[in-house]
């Protein structure tokens, strides 16, 4: 397949990420068992198209008899789950061959990641063998294709995560599994999600163009323990960077961490320095964790291009707003946001508004003299957001506090109103809602928030560091559009 | 007060931390308003001493008759909180001075730090009265004394926290707040808590040299934005630093931050790059945020001194370890840890039990080839930790993949085995544990291995900073200690 997409290429993904039929090899009816667990995750995440159940033993899944081959399979097949031991995987590439599957996802494990001459060998032959029929192969070792829109859970576990247009590779399964995981709580859904694996066949290079063209994937998020073709990668990234985000998390990093990269995912282990500075110029935004990927996600996704990097930092709700304000202040100028002095009239304005003692009258702004007046608290924040060079409104909201002040209900309305701002001036705002002691109110309130398209995170540090990755992108991309 | 403590100090601060009897200043029945909140507060957390009931206008909080002056007041009295308007204070003041009283906490705010001369010249009237009768003050604009032991919460929101052996003396209110909480969900407890206002008379550098001298105190965070006496503030750090750990995390680092610090707390702004340099070599712990001082807080208190920095990397409960593994150790080894290979004897021995396929037998260590086998993962573990250079185990455990495997009960007993494996081996045992989709269960679970002694946090990266912090201040105390 050539790293430039023809029609014939694009078809043959959209294929492969909604698969009119799924055989999975290696059920039994012990879905504690991988194969079986495949097959019945299948069917409870709601997979529209046919379903084969395969087994050497042949036997029964439920009313459906096992076929012992895919040959046996009396329909064509797109994709084959593979889950049987390794010392069989050959065999069975040869019936997918026969048969003319279309692709393969190789979940079981043993090949070239355990560093012998007898992984690395039997990877080649079942290279060989799937050729013969044109079969592409997805792994080995790999969690698999994950596709909500599809019903396409990752792994023997099912993570299905929801609907979205967030793509991810990833080298990782277990880093895939907390991927779909942290996204799904955090409202980010997904369009496509790929655990490689040893990438064998199909490589993170050639999935990128087809993520580039897909439509429906708005950004895309890498884990990457290493490539074999890196300087197509970083071409491919820089290409699709000037059209949308591309994350890059760079696993082994550490020589201690690059030491077992090898027997992970039997990748070439790759300079973490010399990555980091091809990321830079290719226009990739670098993360370093799992919680700085999904918190840029979201930020991307919530925030988007703010005008300018100037943030209004609004504190007091309602614990006192000073040394909160001030943090978080701190941290937004560390991460290379600024937040700039209010003008002298707006200045003026919050003092005839919130009074002079006890508060905070300028940038970051304590509203903590209002805390039972929301027409205050929504005024004090028109005027704060309402300055000309604002871009966004970064919120402290502590609910552990809130409620010894505000019910329930009074605290929804509250926020609605602040929603109500952001979309009047046009200027995203941003929330901060630590989570501490009030574990369910503060996810009960995030969700609401995030419904309405507003970013919460539950650190001013973490929110900082995605608001910095998200506005360093689009100043990239402006200077892109304008050379 | 000299800043060396003499007995008649020491008794002092123990009878602010203990006051036998607290009048309230500005009660009125309704306990929204902060005066009656105070007063309610201190009944509700179970303050044992005796309580008064101050307020010029007199009426009455339920059963009790409200006093008008601190002078009518039939008994004597070791602290007044007062809560009235500032206008107020310097007469009340008067009467705190010929009733001997021994301690006033101002919450009342609209002095200093409003930056004119009025606040200003207010302070020192009140400083002037309170030193006829000898009384000393805490604040103004300050939350006040929270000691749990005496039944003595923060604010007019009622913060009492647990008993425990943390102090902390926050310039910060809102601060001081979100620090009691995240210590109480974390399960860090604590000894004494000052919310030190504008601190026109006792100072950071006063509190000091008591909880250097207090055998209930083991740890003791900062938060200041500033000091009147720098010198001496990093000559006493350095001097409690040789015999208990002293976090310092610093308000107002940007200079955006240090705009408005002088109107929260009235403090000179001090440069962030000099007091960084200071609290390194005074052997402080230098902070940049909440989560940071919590985290190091709770690593101080549950894994300690740690013998060298090597660390084993246990993952792969239950989604397959490759992947987080590398990124725990990508970021301990960023925090200046080390995680070193296995011995070939102890990797030939892991080999054996786990097997080949699908493992990382080395360090980092997966075992989710084991998942559904406690005895072997448990046996894993002892080889791994069992390695004499090692001197922490850090593991990382998933539960949404995990409940999938096990059932609750199962997985309880699987912990309370590694926490056998960390006792029996004389190892700490720090477990992370992701908190989202699994909110509850993680609590549960979290909860559980505090009550054992085993430090919780939510990722790696958290964990790395903490870990490393405690492990920076023992290598800097060995070698006082040397020397």
């Amino acid at each position: 397949m050539s790293k430039t997409l023809s029609a014939s290429d694009f078809r043959f993904f959209e294929t492969l990420f909604h698969p009119r039929s799924i055989a999975v090899a290696g059920v039994s009816e012990n879905v504690r068992r991988p194969g079986g667990a495949f097959f019945q995750n299948l069917i409870d995440c709601g997979y529209k198209g046919k379903l084969y159940p395969v087994n050497i033993k042949g036997g029964s899944f439920g009313k459906l008899e096992i076929f012992r081959h895919v040959t046996d399979i009396p329909c064509p097949v797109d994709l084959v789950i593979v889950s049987i031991p390794r010392d069989g995987v050959r065999e069975l590439m040869r019936d997918c061959a026969a048969k003319r599957v279309k692709s393969v996802q190789i979940f079981s494990a043993g090949f070239g990641e355990l560093g012998d001459k007898e992984g690395k060998q039997l990877e080649q032959d079942i290279l060989v063998e799937a050729k013969k029929g044109g079969v592409r192969i997805v792994g080995p070792s790999s969690i698999g294709i994950g596709c909500p829109a599809s019903g396409m859970p990752l792994a023997p576990e099912g993570f299905l995560g929801e609907p979205g247009d967030v793509a991810f590779l990833c080298q990782s399964g277990s880093i895939s599994l907390e991927l779909v995981q942290v996204c799904t709580r955090r409202g980010i859904g997904l369009s496509k999600a790929v655990g490689t694996g040893n990438s064998i066949d199909l490589d993170t290079t050639d999935f990128l163009p087809y993520l580039a063209a897909d439509d429906k994937t708005k950004a895309i998020a890498l884990y990457l323990e290493g490539s074999r073709e890196s300087p197509l990668l970083f071409r491919l990234i820089e290409d699709i960077s000037k059209e949308k985000p591309v994350l890059l998390w760079k696993g082994g990093r550490s020589e201690a961490g690059q030491r077992v990269v090898s027997s992970h995912t039997a990748s070439q282990p790759s300079p973490s320095p010399r990555w980091k500075a091809l990321a830079r110029s290719s226009g990739a935004v670098w993360v370093e964790s799992l919680y700085e990927m999904t918190d840029t996600l979201l930020a991307f996704k919530k925030v988007g291009s703010f005008r300018g990097e100037d943030v209004a930092v609004v504190s007091g709700l309602a614990n006192g707003g000073g040394g909160t304000g001030i943090a978080a202040v701190d941290t937004l100028v560390a991460a290379g946001l600024s937040v700039p002095r209010f003008s002298g009239v707006v200045r003026g304005e919050l003092q005839s508004l919130l009074g002079r003692v006890g508060s905070i009258l300028d940038n970051p702004l304590d509203v903590s003299q209002a805390v039972r007046n929301p027409d205050k608290i929504e005024k004090a924040m028109m005027l704060a957001a309402g300055e000309p060079n604002i871009g966004l409104i970064l919120l402290h909201e502590n609910l552990y506090t809130l409620l010894r002040w505000l019910d329930r209900e009074q605290l929804l309305a509250m926020n609605r109103r602040f929603i109500e701002v952001s979309r009047r001036l046009k200027k995203p705002l941003v929330v901060i809602l630590p989570r501490e002691m009030v574990e369910s109110q503060s996810l009960e309130l995030e969700q609401e928030l995030c419904r309405n398209g507003i970013a919460v995170f539950p650190s001013a540090e973490r929110a900082a560091k995605a608001l910095a990755n998200v506005a360093g992108y689009y100043k990239r991309r402006s200077r892109y559009t304008l050379t």
